[in-house]
């Protein structure tokens, strides 16, 4: 029995625990761990600073060095958060799809928890206390494996909450970090189906490629967005314009930022050169297609700050660009917008700008993607947004959830049928 | 490329085709088929008795030629269960979840298909009409590997409806089934993950088992069900004995049936003689744990049909028996009873007969499977008697869908986000 199974069987055993316990015990010890990540700060920030030594000694760059620190602001914020989190409503128990059959059964789901979730991430410590406080409340015990640039920060904060929720009567092993950085511990992670009944994979592309590939149990495939916005030759064009922008400029790094705006040739010659001027402003570059980069060359003199036209290859469709870049192609109708986001979509989130009420229609339904959106930013692809609270991931899978994850989507459910000596005929 | 790739790739685009069809065209394919299933039946019947020839020869048994047998009669009644089908609520485009966002958008989720679903069964032919018509109600395409006892049979119905669907609107590659009989071509289409989009597995154990342990894709786990039945000391005895005779005898052969009955002390003395009796009527061969060993053997001599008991065995407890077998253990509180469940319970279907309001809500709190009864009998975890109007399989994971499967748990769903111009803030 190597290390990894008696982890999976004492989360096992914790998993069932916390399936019992009340609502009102949960968040108790969800409160305490905010507390303790407060009155309990300067063990993180000593261990933290370990980490920052090791990491400026490794040569990490200035913008993971960030990523990796964790203040006394920072753990406050984190506390917030955890305390958001126990006043959130608790999805285990919560009864649904109640019906009375004709034999007199009253039959409905009940929430469960899944049982036991994996988790492997990369840099940020604080998806530590973020993993192991959703789990927790929506029942679950963790089994937790973080990036070895946080490992002291992570075994400092896994001990606090271990520490924590055992005072809370809560099975201290509901919550376990996987200490030893050997990368070998990853491949048996994703074997250990018999221990674990959902991974969860937080990080890069490589890392939820990785998951997807190998894991053998059911894990979460998401975080790669190819996000498409179309504007229609009906749209709004200040709409589209703020759209645009939004879509592009406010986050550029994370998944619902989109990457490829289609325009309609109606369109194209009006709003293009609008999209661009505010791009420029935030430094956007942008890969046209000709036809659009015939629109955009034209007016580049126009705008004093200009903006960077770069001729699309064909490698920028379908690409998740992840940065100030965008990828920028004139269609002649929804039906080719259609086609391009059905050929280069990853199924994360497509956006339409519209005033024509029969394209809107189109759009909504044909396109296949975990959000499909008229007339809004992609950006709004996300839990908090959508107001679940909480969010765990945001899934590209058609399995179990698609979508921004939230409590609910941690849980199973089982039929409860309640009788009065009913038998099959 | 190899011949799966090719069928794969014509199951996706058969699925994206079907996804935007109308209920009322979906129907009208499903009927056609009902219609050419009694009207086209002499070609069936040709195939089919191939396969039955080839069988005898074979040397199969009585049971499995029946098994394989479609004659005149069970084509009729598959007609009416497609007929069925066809009349039961359309899940794709169901929309739930609605809220208004603070901000103003219109946030939903809409059922989607999950795409293309691969099916992989063994002897029974008519399962290649049950689940083609089921994913192609749901408005999934679908890819069969049906056995090699049926081949004939399944070449002919597939064409049956390959054919018909097409001159209803319908894609024909919406449904594809695989026809080379060769054991390789298993082995590859659990890798099929880029085309097959669900897994399901019908048959026997170790076919549930192997496509658990080596398919690439989401499939149901199920199939296996390790069920109990525990009789508390508070139960009504007339109850207990019915449900105890239903949940072991009205069909043993299926995942629902009881294998272990758990009788409490205090109750055991009474009921249990109860029991035996009406199982000694049908046959029932009972294993017997040391203490209800004594019970039955004392009063053995009373009954003059006499019952056959045989000491129980290590492996009597949790084992699926599929026959009329049963293991009996007498237990001395609901909390042994509920630590047996958990121990060798395979999270199917779990049954407490009590007039204990206490102890009938422990049960159903605490007990952890698809699905928790109270005075009702095993035989009732089913998409038929739940309501669902059809099921494909009855799940054990937790992941996606639990217990009984019908259309709702063929779809997935996306969020729609109708908006006015909101973006990130």
């Amino acid at each position: 029995m190597s290390g990894l199974d008696s982890i999976g069987i004492a989360a096992k055993k914790a998993g069932r625990q916390l399936a019992k316990l009340t609502s009102a015990t949960k968040d108790r010890a969800l409160l305490s761990i905010a507390d303790a990540l407060v009155s309990r700060q300067s063990v993180i920030i000593e261990a933290n600073r370990k980490d920052l030594e090791a990491g400026k000694a490794a040569g990490l760059s200035d913008a993971i060095l960030d990523r990796l620190l964790l203040d006394s602001t920072r753990l406050a914020a984190l506390a917030k958060d955890v305390q958001k989190v126990a006043g959130l409503p608790d999805p285990v128990g919560e009864e649904f799809d109640q019906k009375l059959l004709p034999n007199g059964v009253r039959l409905s789901k009940r929430r469960t928890p899944l049982g036991v979730i994996g988790a492997i991430y990369e840099s940020r410590p604080n998806v530590t206390i973020d993993i192991s406080v959703l789990c927790l409340k929506s029942g679950n015990a963790v089994i937790l494996r973080g990036g070895k640039e946080s490992i002291n920060t992570n075994t400092a904060l896994a001990e606090l909450v271990r520490d924590t929720i055992s005072q809370a009567d809560l099975p201290k092993d509901a919550v376990q970090l996987i200490t030893s950085t050997d990368r070998k511990l990853v491949d048996e992670m994703l074997k250990m189906k018999d221990y674990i009944d959902l991974l969860i994979p937080r990080g890069g592309a490589e890392l939820v490629k990785r998951v997807a590939a190998e894991a053998t149990m059911p894990a979460i495939t998401g975080g790669i967005g190819v996000c498409h916005t179309y504007i229609d030759k009906s749209a709004n064009q200040g709409m589209a314009v703020a759209i645009a922008y939004n879509a592009k400029v406010q986050r550029p790094t994370v998944c619902n930022a989109m990457d490829t705006l289609l325009v309609h040739a109606d369109a194209a010659p009006v709003v293009l050169p609008q999209v661009a001027r505010e791009w420029g402003k935030a430094g956007v570059e942008i890969h046209c297609d000709p036809a659009s980069l015939n629109i955009l060359q034209a007016v580049k003199g126009e705008f004093s700050n200009g903006f960077k036209l770069v001729p699309a290859q064909k490698e920028d469709w379908g690409t998740e660009f992840l940065s100030l870049t965008a990828s920028v192609k004139m269609v002649g109708s929804l039906d080719e917008a259609l086609l391009h986001i059905e050929e280069y979509g990853s199924g994360h989130t497509e956006v339409i700008v519209t005033e024509d009420y029969s394209a809107a229609t189109r759009f909504v339904n044909e396109v296949d993607a975990s959000a499909v959106m008229v007339n809004a930013s992609s950006r709004l692809n996300d839990g908090g947004e959508f107001g679940l609270g909480a969010e765990v991931a945001i899934s590209t899978s058609k399995f179990h959830a698609r979508g921004p994850m939230g409590l609910r989507e941690l849980t199973s459910y089982k039929w409860a049928v309640m009788g009065t000596g009913q038998i099959r005929n």
